[in-house]
C-alpha cells in the first residue's frame, strides 16, 4: 500500500479539527436512530472518476497527477485495483462502483476484453476478501468507444445492439461473481443527435426489449441486484430516453418493466433536467421507485454536467430528508458520481474531496434527520392538507365524492379561505436547525 | 358587425401580394392529399389572448386598444361574442377555445359566474347557428382567481377541490351544449410553489381522482369529446405536474388514465421543458397520445411563456411534419394560444398576426408534405436502420433474441461498421426543401 | 398605529427562540469591527414589493391580504403612508426605497400627478421627522404605463421620451426634499422587443444624453445623492441595456458617465444574466463602482424574477464578503427587492418574511466576517498567487517586462509546476465557518 | 492530391443540383452590389475542427475516419498541410485560420515546439505560394496543454503568464510571416473555476498588461494584422472574462486598448452568453468593434458549446444584415468555426458541411441584401423613430435639451400617442422575402 502514502486512514475528528485529512461532521460509527452513519448512508466510490478519470474537459487534456501513472495497459488496471483498495480502506468507504472499462482495458476483441476483465475481477474478488468493502453496482460503458456513436440499445446498426447486450451480459455476470448489490444502466447514447432522422419508436421499442432481455438473463443465473435505470435529459446526446424520473417512469410502465427497475437518482442530471435533486428523489420516492443516489452536484448556471463533489448543505439536507422518508435507500447507496475539478490536481485532492462530500452528506443527515424528529416540515404538511381528514375532504381521498357532490359543496361555499403557505418562515426555520443543529454540541 | 371596420374578409392572394390583410400561403381551399388547408390544418383562435387578454406583462399594464373597451361586465362579455364571431368570419378560421372566464365574468357565487355563462353560452350558440365556426375545445380557468393560490384539482384545501371540480362540471356541459370536440385541462396551478410544504402525494392522487371524476361525469352528459392533457413544466409554479408530454403519460399510466386522455401540445411549453416543439409531437405521436396543438411559439433565450404567434418556418415544418405523419390530429386542430407583442396594441395586429401564423403553418405544411412525398427523411430513416430488415436485427424487432444469441453474435463480429449521420447534409436538404417549394410555382 | 396590531415591535431574541416575530441572528446593536449590524447593515424596505404590490403573477390576479384594501386613489396611498412608518417602526429597519408611482396614484395629467406626489412627500416628510427612517433612494416608475410600451429614454417616441425626463426630475427634486442618500435608474423598458425595427445606436445615444441631463440637473439643485444604474438582462423586455454589472460599466464608460454613477446590484438580476450574485458584486467592487444592492434571490431553475426574500446562506455569506471588503457600502445599503410568495398572502407574512431576510444576511455578515479575520480564503489567494510578489511575476504587475522578456523567461524554464486549486477543500471550509460560527457561542 | 479522391472540385449547380458535393446557392462569381460573393463573404476554414479534431464528445473518444490517421507526429501535421490545401482548393474557400497546435504538434520545450512550427509554417507558406487560399487569422492555443490549468494571461502563476506570452509572440511572428490579415485572442482558460480564490482585479490587470505587450510587440515587428478579442461567456471555465461583446468593451475601455482591438463574433458564443448572434453583431457595429465573424451555431436547448455548420436561415439572414450595414467585414471575414457532428464522422461530411453552411451564407446575404435594397426594415425603423427627426426629438438627438425643457414639455402634452410595433407583420415579410427570394429566379 505506496500509492497515497502521505494520507493515513482517515477518521472522524469532529468540527474543531484542523487536520483537513479528518472528517469533522461524518463519524462513521454515531448512533442515529437505532442504525450507524456508515450503515445508513452507504458511501460508494466511483472507480471513473477516481482512478480513471485524467481531468480532461472539452477545451484541456487531463492534468491530474496520479500514482499510477507511469503503468500502461493492464498494469495500469492492476495499479488501480491495488491503489483503489488503499484508497476505499483509509476512507473508510463501504463501497464501490464500476463500469466494465473502468478496471479493465478494452482489448481488439470482445472475447479479449472480456478476458482482460476477468483477470481484473478475480483480483478484485481476492482484495474484496480481505476488505469490507463490497460492489454497490457495475455497469457496461456502452458509449465511450466510437462504436456506440448512433447509440447501443437504441441504436440504428444491430450489430452495435448485439454488442452492447454482449457487454451487458459479461457485466451481470460480474454483478453476480462480486456480489453486486445493484446493477445500474445509464444511457449515455440512448437518445438522439436529431430527431430529424431517428426512428423513435424503433429505438424505443428495442430499448424496452434490451432490458427485458436483461432482466431475464439475471433470473436465469440467479442475479437478484436490484435493477436500476438513471436518468439524465441530455448531454451526451440532445435528448436522452431517460430524461429525467418521470420519463424513465413512463417509459418503464409503457414497457412492463416498473416492478423489474428502480431509478438511481444524480443530483446534477436532476438540474440539467430543469429540476431539484429533491424532487427527482420525491417523484421516485412516492412511486416506490427510489433505488439508489449519484451523489454529486451541478452548477445551475452552466449547462453541463460538472459533477462537483456534493457540498450544498440545502441539498445534501434535502436529500437526506427524503431517503430517511424512504426508509433508506435498500440496497442502494450514496455513489460519489463526482469528480475533483481539474484544478485539483493532486492525489491528496482526493481525499479532500471524498471528505468533503462526506460531511456535507453527514451534515444533511443529521440535519434532516433533527427536522424529521422535531416534525418541522410534517407540522406545516399537517396543517395545510388538515382539510382532507374529514368532510368533503376525507370524501374525496376515499374516492366517495362524484362531480354531482361536489358541485354541491361548492354551491353550499359561501366563502372560501386559504391558509398561508408561510414559505418564509419555513426557509427562516431551516436555516435555523442547519445553523444549530451543530451548536447544540 | 362593426368592431373591425377597417378590415374586410381575408383572402389568399398569393404570395407576390402587397395587402397585409391578405394571405399569402395559407389557401383555405386549396387541396392536398384529397383535403383542404382548412379540413387538415382545422385552425382556432383562442379567445383569452385575442379578446380578453390586454396586453400586460409582469412590469406593465395592458396597451390593447380594443374596439370594445367602452363596456363592461356582461355588456363586455357580449360585446366581445360579436367581435369574436366578426373575427372569426373575416379571418376565415374554422375553430375556436375558451375558458370559462374568458367568456363571462364571475359573479359574486358560483352560481352567479353560471348564469353569467349560461347567457352567453346561448348567445354564441345562436352566433354559431349563423356561422361555420366550431368549438375546438373549451376549458375551466382554474388558475386566475386567487382561490386557487394553493391549487385547484391538487390544492392543500378540499373546498378549493371542490370549486374547481364544480367549474369543470360546468364546462363539460357547456362543451356539449356548444358541440365542442375536445375538452382540454392545462393545471396551471396544479404544481407546486416548494417541494418543502407540498403533500405530492396526496395532491397527485387527488388529481387523478379529479380526472376520473370528469371521465365518468362525461360520460354520464353523453359528452364525447377527446379530453385533453396539455403540459407545462413551470410558470406560474416553480414545478407543474404535467412537466412535459412523458411525464404526463407516467401520470395518465400510473393512475389508469392513460386511455382517456391524448395531449395538447405547445411549442412554447415544450421549450420551456428543454425540448423541440417536434420532440413532445413525437412523442406523444408514437405513444398514440397526439390529441391537439397549441400553436404559438417562444424565444428560447428566454425563460417565461412569450406566447408568440409562430412564425419560424422550421418549427411550423417539424409540427406539420408530425401532424401529417399521425395522420391528422383527428378531433384536435392548430389554436393559436398566441398574443400579439405588447407593442402590437392594434386592433389590426390580431388579423396581422392571425395571418402571420396561418401562413406560417401554410408554408410548414406544404413543405412537410413534400418532404414526405418525396420521401426525403424516410430515405435516410430507411438506409440508417436497414440492418433492423433482416438477420440479426430483425431477430431483435421480432423479439425472438436473448443475451445468448447476442452474445455469439457480437462474438462473431470481426468489424463494426457504423454509417455516417449525414446530418449537415439533411438539414442542407431541408432548406433546399423551404427556400424551392414556392419557387416552383 | 393599527395596521399591524397583532405584531409588536421585532427584537433580537437569539437562535433559541421559538417566537416566530423575532430576531434570531440579525442584533441591530451588536457591534462588528467597531460598527453595530444596523449601522453596517443598511437594510431597507421596498414600498412597491411590501406596500403596493398584490401578489399577482401572469396567470393569476392578487392574493394579498392587506390591512388598507379598504381605501382606494389617495386614500389608499396616504393608508399606506402610515402602515409604511409603522412598518419600519416595528421591523426596527432604517431605510426604505420607493418609486413615485408606489407612494401617490398617478393622476389624469403630469401635472396633477406631482401635485398628488407633492401631498404624500409632505405625509412622508413629516413621518420622518419623527421617525429614525431614512430614504435610502427613490426613483421614477417608467415602465409600468402603457406610454412605455416602446421604452422610457430609449422610447421611439420623443414624447415619452419627454415625460420619462419630467417624470426624474420631479423625483430628483423628491429626493432632495426627503434627503434620499442615493437615486436609482433601472431601464425596465430601457431595450428592445426585437432586433429587427430597433435604432440600437440612436436609443443608446438617447439614453447617453437622458443621464447626462439627470446629472446636470441634480448638480443643478444641490441633489448630492449617488446616482445609481441597476442591471438586468432581460423581463419586461428581450434584451435589456443594463443587462449586466459589465454591460452598464461599458456603456457608462462610451458615454463618460462612469464617474457619476455606481451600480446597483440585485441577486436575482444576476443569476437572470448567468451570473452569481457575488460575480456582480466583485465586478462592482474592482471597477470602483460598487453603490447599493437590492438584497434578494432568484430560483436558477426558472427563467424569471421570482424577487424572493433572501434566506440561502451561501449567497449571504459570499455577497457580505464582497461588502466587507469593500469597506461596506458608503451611501447604499440593503434594500429589500423581495416579494412574499403569493402563497404567503397575509400581512403577518410581510414580517416574517422581512425577519428571514435580515436574519440571513446578519448570518451572511458575521460568517463573512469570521472568514476575513481568519484571513481563510485570503490564505488560499496569497499562496496561489505568490509568483507575483517577486522574479518575473513581480515584474508583470509592475510592467517591467514585454515580450521579449517573457519569452527568454519562458525559454528557461524547464518545467511549469501549477498548484492545486484545492477547491473541494475550500468549500468544506466554508461549510465548517457556516456550521459553527453560531455553535461557538 | 490524394486526400480526399472521392471529391472533386465544388462548383455552384444552383438550387435544381441534385449533386450534393455542389453548391446551391452560393456562387463564388455572382456579384451582388458590385462585389464577387467570394469577395464580400470571405469564408474561411477552421484548422482544427476541420483537420485536427477527431469528434470526441465529453462521453466519448473520437469516431472521425480521416485519411492521415495513419500518420504520427510531424508526418501527420505534414500530411494535415497537403489535405487542408487540397481540401481548400476543391471547396473552393479563400480563407483559413489556425492555432499553433493545430499545425504543428507541441515538443518535450517551447524552444522544440517552436522549431515544428518553423517546419510547418514554411511547409504552409510554399503551398500559399501556388494558391490563392490566405491567412484570415491565427492564434496561439493557450488552452489546451495542462499547463494553463489556471489560465494563461490570468494564471495565478507568473510562469504561465510568461509561457502563454511567448507563444503568442510566436504567433505574432508567424502571422507576419505568413500575411495574416487578423490576430485573434480566445481566452479559454481566462477567466475562473470558482470566485473564492481567484483574484479577480490582478487576474485582469494582468490580462491589460498582456495585451498592451501584444500590441507593442506586433508594432515592433511591423505586424499590422486586426487585434481581435472573441468573446464567450463559459466553457470550459465556469466564468470567462470576455463574456460578451459588451464585457470586452468595457474591459477594452477600462485598460486603454479599445482602438487596438475589435471583436470576433461567434453565433454559438452569443447564444451562450443569453443574446442572439445578431445582438452581439449589431452591439459590436454600432459601437465601431465589430471585426470577423466565427459562423457556426449553437442549440440554445443545450447549455454548451455544439459550434455546429450553420444552417439557421434566420440566423444567417439577420448576420449578413449586420455585416451588410457594417459595410462588409474589413480585413475580417466568415470563418467556419464548426464541427460536423459526432455522427458525420467521414471525411465526405466535411465537405458537405463546409457547403451546407457556405450555402447558408450565401442564402442569408442574398435576403439580407434585397431586404436591405427595398427598405424593409428601415421603412419601419424610419417611421417608428420619425418624431426624432423634428420639434422635441430633433432638440434631443441634437443635445439641445435640458430636464427643465423636456418637463415644458411633457407638461403641454395632452396625449400620448404611441405606434404598434407590427412585429408579427414584420416577421411574416421576414418569411416572405426568405421564401421569394429564390422563386423569382
Amino acid at each position: 500500500m505506496a500509492y497515497f502514502e502521505n494520507v493515513n486512514k482517515i477518521q472522524y475528528e469532529g468540527q474543531n479539527s484542523d487536520n483537513p485529512f479528518a472528517f469533522k461532521f461524518y463519524n462513521p460509527e454515531e448512533k442515529i436512530n437505532g442504525q450507524t452513519m456508515e450503515e445508513f448512508l452507504r458511501f460508494g466510490v466511483a472507480y471513473w472518476h477516481t482512478f480513471t478519470q485524467d481531468l480532461i474537459d472539452p477545451f484541456g487534456v487531463g492534468t491530474a497527477i496520479r500514482p499510477w501513472h507511469q503503468y500502461t495497459g493492464m498494469d495500469l488496471a492492476k495499479a488501480r485495483v491495488e491503489a483503489a483498495f488503499e484508497f476505499f480502506e483509509k476512507l473508510g468507504v463501504p463501497y464501490f462502483c464500476f463500469h466494465d472499462v473502468d478496471i479493465a482495458p478494452e482489448g481488439s476483441t470482445l472475447r479479449e476484453s472480456n478476458q482482460n476483465l476477468d483477470t481484473i475481477v478475480a483480483m478484485i474478488k481476492d482484495y474484496m476478501k480481505d476488505s469490507n468493502v463490497k460492489l454497490l453496482w457495475n455497469t457496461a460503458n456502452n458509449f465511450t468507444h466510437p462504436r456506440f456513436v448512433h447509440g447501443a440499445a437504441s441504436s440504428s446498426n444491430a450489430d452495435v445492439f448485439a454488442y452492447a447486450a454482449a457487454k451487458v451480459k459479461k457485466q451481470l455476470e460480474i454483478g453476480k461473481e462480486l456480489g453486486g448489490e445493484n446493477y445500474v444502466f445509464w444511457g449515455g447514447r440512448e437518445g438522439y443527435e436529431s430527431l430529424l432522422t431517428t426512428d423513435l419508436k424503433l429505438e424505443q421499442d428495442n430499448l424496452g426489449k434490451f432490458f427485458h432481455m436483461a432482466v431475464d438473463y439475471a433470473k436465469e443465473i440467479g442475479f437478484d441486484a436490484q435493477f436500476l435505470i438513471e436518468p439524465k435529459p441530455k448531454e451526451p446526446t440532445t435528448h436522452q430516453y431517460d430524461f429525467d424520473s418521470a420519463t424513465a417512469h413512463a417509459f418503464l410502465q409503457s414497457y412492463g418493466l416498473d416492478k423489474d427497475f428502480k431509478l438511481n437518482i444524480e443530483a446534477n442530471h436532476a438540474t440539467l433536467a430543469g429540476h431539484t435533486f429533491e424532487h427527482e428523489l420525491r417523484y421516485a420516492r412516492i412511486n416506490g421507485m427510489l433505488g439508489s443516489v449519484d451523489a454529486n452536484q451541478g452548477d445551475t448556471l452552466l449547462g453541463w454536467d460538472t459533477d462537483e463533489f456534493p457540498t450544498d448543505l440545502y441539498s445534501t439536507t434535502l436529500a437526506m430528508y427524503e431517503i430517511i422518508k424512504n426508509g433508506g435507500l435498500g440496497s442502494g447507496g450514496l455513489n460519489f458520481d463526482a469528480k475533483v475539478r481539474r484544478g485539483s490536481f493532486e492525489a491528496d485532492d482526493l481525499f479532500l474531496a471524498h471528505i468533503a462530500g462526506m460531511d456535507s452528506f453527514a451534515v444533511g443527515y443529521k440535519v434532516a434527520n433533527k427536522l424529521i424528529e422535531d416534525k418541522v416540515l410534517d407540522k406545516y404538511i399537517d396543517d395545510r392538507y388538515d382539510s382532507f381528514k374529514s368532510g368533503i375532504g376525507l370524501d374525496i381521498v376515499e374516492g366517495k365524492t362524484d362531480f354531482h357532490k361536489l358541485e354541491d359543496h361548492a354551491l353550499s361555499l359561501t366563502e372560501i379561505k386559504n391558509k398561508s403557505g408561510r414559505l418564509e418562515q419555513v426557509k427562516a426555520t431551516i436555516n435555523k436547525y442547519l445553523l444549530t443543529t451543530f451548536a447544540e454540541k
